[in-house]
């Protein structure tokens, strides 16, 4: 399997969603499965697929279609599923409550580690299994230890001025649901930012009458 | 400007983030952009900016670029923004509660009317200024009431019984958070899956050792 090919972003994107559907159907027992019912499953043409996979150095037999387990261990390698990843949460609001006890993290191989927020009446409470440490140690932890990915719940405002504090105590990447483009200094940190109103939108278009009549 | 043509699902996919950042830009008071420093925020190349408004019937003016604001109106209405959406949340967790205080929803048009839970812990309990109900009342109240769009913060076993029962009672479109692909007995209802783990894995791909040498 070649890994060390320079991947496109489209092609990155789509991967964790072939990893998905291929966790889920590993899970059902399924062993095999045809290049066009997994093309019909993932909603992504059997053309596309194959490209995809050819990345990577192609997987699939002529005549054969893929091996479930086989394709999905090899997708979880090149995505680093199977390496373990830790991650904090800074702000405790809902939001970082849900994703501190979703299975998610696991999932995708990050492990949490600890959780931190500015409000005392979150500070010193227990969420998934950890005490909330107060904000103002964040940056400590992160040079004390090794985090790789910090998950940002909290405010706009407040959101630019920790990511570049945390990525200065050497934090790699971060996934951002601040509602507002990171942009760090440091420019070899990573950053996912998630607009989760961006799917409502397209949803909100699908139901109106334009979306109706495509 | 055209409306009425068939778009396609990448293009309508972008539409919410040039959305997302001609608002930003309108908000810092900025009247006018360059399609080159426009491309530039939204890291979409200017030709393809181009060619999606194009779809609508194009914007920008020959040496002047795009206007801020009318560009952002534009937009909205294709969007459906500027139309209101009716809501309910089934699933009051964390997460649930997260949405529900959101400025999401309102940006997107969305009204939230009503919350729903199945835990006696949660239901009669306010939450966003809604008193939260049983879920065993939720298939009656969309019955009674206009509702757009219920969105799913449940768990992944009741989802679909939740979903299809609700789309019985004419709920057009769901915000499916229950990390399942939702596939409804009704063809005409509208879902929008939203995983949360795909951009993590995108983002645990980026701080490996593959994802930095790119």
């Amino acid at each position: 399997m070649k890994s060390d090919k320079k991947i496109s972003v489209p092609v990155l994107r789509r991967l964790p969603k072939y990893y998905r559907h291929l966790e889920e159907l590993s899970r059902q027992g399924i062993e095999k499965i045809s290049s066009k019912d997994l093309s019909k499953l993932i909603n992504v043409t059997a053309s596309q697929i194959r490209q995809d996979l050819n990345c990577f150095g192609g997987f699939g037999q002529q005549g054969y279609g893929y091996n479930v387990k086989s394709l999905r261990d090899s997708l979880a390698e090149i995505l680093g599923v199977t390496k373990r990843y830790t991650a904090i949460i800074v702000g405790v609001g809902h939001l970082g409550q849900a994703l501190a006890n979703h299975t998610t993290l696991s999932r995708s191989g990050v492990d949490l580690i600890s959780l931190f927020d500015i409000s005392s009446e979150v500070v010193g409470s227990e969420v998934a299994g950890h005490v909330v440490k107060n904000i103002s140690q964040a940056h400590r932890f992160c040079q004390e230890n090794q985090v790789d990915i910090a998950i940002l719940t909290l405010p706009k405002s407040e959101a630019v001025t920790v990511a570049n504090l945390l990525s200065d105590a050497g934090v790699k990447g971060f996934w951002n649901f601040a509602n507002t483009e990171l942009t760090l200094k440091n420019k070899e940190a990573s950053v996912e930012n998630v607009y989760m109103g961006d799917s409502l939108m397209k949803l909100c278009y699908d139901i109106s009458d334009k979306g109706q009549s495509l």
